[in-house]
């Protein structure tokens, strides 16, 4: 796994290559215009899927890369659908957060039909406190990522109650573009009839948006208490 | 008040005109599409508004009611902005009840920031409660509405989980076009930038459709638990 | 494991030979009698129990099925009290999700105090997740179990929120028929001081009848929202 | 009001006469077989209803008050059905409250659909603090009820998670006994179909009950965290 | 009621004098340590109380109001402990709120056990709608604040989720400095055994401080979601 | 693993020495002084720490049994950092429950940052359930601990509503004793700037405290309702 140059500010962990983009793409997209620096580190490489192929999967994925104007991805390349939280695989995990040190890590939110994605969100959490543990052989200096947040996946329809909403209405078109590189997973073989997976994403976007009274937004969860230090940074 | 000729089968107690489209337009025009017999109440004539008039209001009134295919609409002329859930008000109400006699009510969702709504709520309780009352002075025979249901206003943007989504897919285009003949509520003066108060509308739609693998929807709320017989009747 | 000839209508998946009598038995016998094809396929066979053996409780099991009227019923010869969420058992499952092709399932609800039941509900939602795939050596052709609904056990005495409750009344009898058939479980050096375990089962589902205004009951949750398309389809 | 010679130690506030039976009959049993002193203070005289008359519901209230063995009962008086939360009420109800000086109050639960239960649940509230208040006209000294615990009503099919469930199993029949002393709302005119009005009221007992693992139970909210002292006061 | 130059950007809004001090003293010294323009309005002037008088407590304001450094503070004269959710004080409330023009209002959250909180919480809420409506008798032009979040008081021992926790380590010395100004209230014939009343006080500012992994904090509950635009601002 | 020579009639079960004092120390003292028979049961023997080795840390925890006057302490020595929820763990501390016969278990709840936090208390639910089992290789005669009660931790800064709170009041200092003879964790190499570690846990009992109008206390939750048969055992 290459290294940046730097900690990065900001690091998505997605269970599989177009994860990070349908549901925090929009906010990766922010985050950089911001000036942060922003990673994504897939578990697997998502392959196979019904038309992909992991040659195909990492073009897109590098083009999807190239939109999101992203600092640093890489690949864990644990085992697609058959991801599991084991000692072993918190342990890799562990160690690029050590090498990566992120202040804040956006994670899987902890209820989904996908096994993969919910033996994400455990595995992160796990591998978050091993990498602060001092006195282990998980490789680099201890680090503690101050921040996790939760965001929701497409496959199942929940909604629990957001810890908060991110504003992303300037960046929608380009997170689609960004979800649109993944043309053998989000176009080939998919019906056209409306609503497509793509109005989907865009239109749940359009949601959250709504419940913060802006066009376009995208919601968190957070297990512990939001704190602030100004109102003016409340949409 | 006249009186249809024969029950209702569902009536809608709606604050305001318009609110009842904006809210549950798709539904009542899904249950008048299965041979419901669909009624709209009104508790106050909406007046003043930046842009309408009572009796503007009552043609645009007028226009939705051709468009949804109301078996029924009347108004209580309770007074707008200034709606209190008194005895006397419950009183009428519970009146109108005995006169429409039907079976499912529609109500507004108990919190909200109108106060016409908050009290809306309140009042339609209460009124069904004593609806069912022998021995009063309210008009008409005693009549027990077996069921009611709340829906959502636009003025908070809450989303509790509801107890159910109805599929409005069908019926979205002649629920705004519903909702479009309120002009002076809903076009006139308003922003055109995106998203107008109309995107508002039929993108909540389709958030509520989406979470029921659906175009549309349209989420109510129950205080008791629902109760099915058939499985294959769930979307 | 024997394959039905036509496609199941609906599936429940229980740890041990008498779950689903115990927590959904009425709900088998109205969709019997709806015409409705249904299987039941345990995960485990139950034994030990103190005063069971493997015969016995197959006997006492295929006498159920009969009260039960079952389209199907088959099991997976998991280990009992040492069921484990584990990939193999998953894929066990999948293959048996796309033999027998039910498009609902109803499984043991995730919050439970017996370990092999919390095993289940988990293994349940990643093998219907498993069973859609394609390019997998899953033996049958891909095939996605629409719906998903949870069930109560009695191990655990807690009641979350409901998102329907099934109207049983008209087979309390036979469900307590069923349930009676595992003598060795539910008879047999149990108390017979009221309440019994028989009168539990029986008291509970008079509770949940109750909340809906019925005799009997059966309560289901759902992760997602329910969606309806029809008032009148609700009790 | 007549007054009892010393303060109580337990006082239901019901809206009505048969609230108390029916919501917390087995409760008072126990307490008054525990030796503590429990009063009965209605609201409003029940009436009219369809078969009762107030000197028939009186005479059934005096049997109940028998059966129940009470310190104490009285009525306010306020008007049936048309119970409002007014500052008048408040302000007789605080006067009760320092007459009565009971540490413990039950009170109806806030969410109902009997309008007098809901105006009785907020007025218990607020006249509990007015009971407090110094240099203020209500009759006598101030006084503060340490605890208010709220009770399910039966004309809402609800359950919201209790604080704790109070086990009444000793105490199930007589407590039944006292319910049926209202011959004119329970009996009288019921259907005699099962379940009838006063099985669901055993039945319910019996369900929560069940949650404690006992034969019969009834349940209470606390807005306010629960605080113990030793786990073995725990059922 | 006299009139700031300019408008505000944060409003209190408190039954009694002391209630802004006690719940939201250090976002209220934060705030203007920001350069925001702050005020407060009491509805009531508390009084009478145990040893305070009219004139001592407007003197304790007033001190407090030096030690908060607020912009402004008025108060409407409604009467203490008969506060209620008239038509009428919520049209004097309306109009205050169009001469302060604050962006955003505090406001005593909606379930409390004192009377005059509750009918406030209520009040700010409505009166916020009536602000913003054209073509009424309200004095002022229209004006809507954009925000309302909610503070805990101290007479209900209750702690709902917060939306956020407001950091104010840097004021807690300050905040309980001007707890301290309503010496009648907070001293005067308390009891001096730990934990006092000021412990209470100071101890849960600690409490959600620790929530947030700092020295001390202020919650706030707002019924709509948050919405943030940068991870940086969230402590 | 040495055995009491009664049964207990309290065993807390805390992955690491140091858990049990810290979340639940003054419980322990307060059932001690209530004659309870009172046990911890470490998973884990918490090493390595930064400041620990396992002898140091055997000599603390030594100190603080002294300071708990604890009638048992043990420990199953699992791998620290790497507890995971095995068959294998189970069965030992299925059979530790049988030895030690406890009537109540207190455990870790099952949201937590740390890992070995999340395994125990899934180990905890499924190694009470299997103590009861007959027919097993487990040793001992099979064991049914009545109740399981979860309590918080510290490593994850939430407040879920707890289903009651301990007044610990008289033994707040004696925890505080106990906590601070874990000199290597709690002490050594920790910041002493306010607050430090020692204040947060003590901070937060005055908070539970404050929930019950005591000045110190520890919260539970139960899956399960509580039940209770005197209101006079509720604080």
């Amino acid at each position: 796994m290459n290294v940046p140059d730097q900690p990065l500010d900001l690091l998505v962990v997605a269970p599989h290559p177009d994860d990070a983009e349908i549901s925090v793409g929009g906010t990766i997209l922010h985050c950089r215009d911001q000036g942060m620096r922003v990673g994504v580190l897939e578990l697997t490489d998502g392959e196979p899927t019904p038309r992909g192929t992991p040659e195909r999967r990492a073009q897109e994925t590098a083009a999807a890369t190239k939109v999101l104007d992203l600092t640093w991805r890489g690949n864990l390349q644990l085992p697609n659908r058959r991801l599991e939280h084991t000692l072993d695989a918190r342990h890799r995990l562990a160690g690029a957060f050590r090498l990566l040190r992120p202040q804040i890590i956006l994670a899987p939110y902890w209820e989904d039909v996908h096994p993969d994605h919910v033996a994400a969100s455990a595995m992160v959490d796990a591998a978050r406190f091993w990498s602060k543990l001092s006195r282990s052989d998980i490789p680099g200096e201890p680090f503690w990522p101050e921040k996790v947040y939760y965001f929701w996946s497409i496959h199942l329809r929940i909604h629990p109650k957001p810890s908060f909403v991110r504003d992303i209405s300037a960046f929608i078109d380009r997170k689609m573009d960004a979800v649109r590189c993944y043309e053998s997973q989000m176009i080939e073989g998919r019906s056209t009839d409306h609503p497509t997976v793509l109005d989907d994403i865009r239109d749940r976007a359009r949601y959250w948006g709504w419940t913060i009274g802006r066009p376009f937004g995208e919601p968190f969860a957070s297990r512990e208490d939001i704190g602030i230090t100004d109102f003016r940074h409340l949409v």
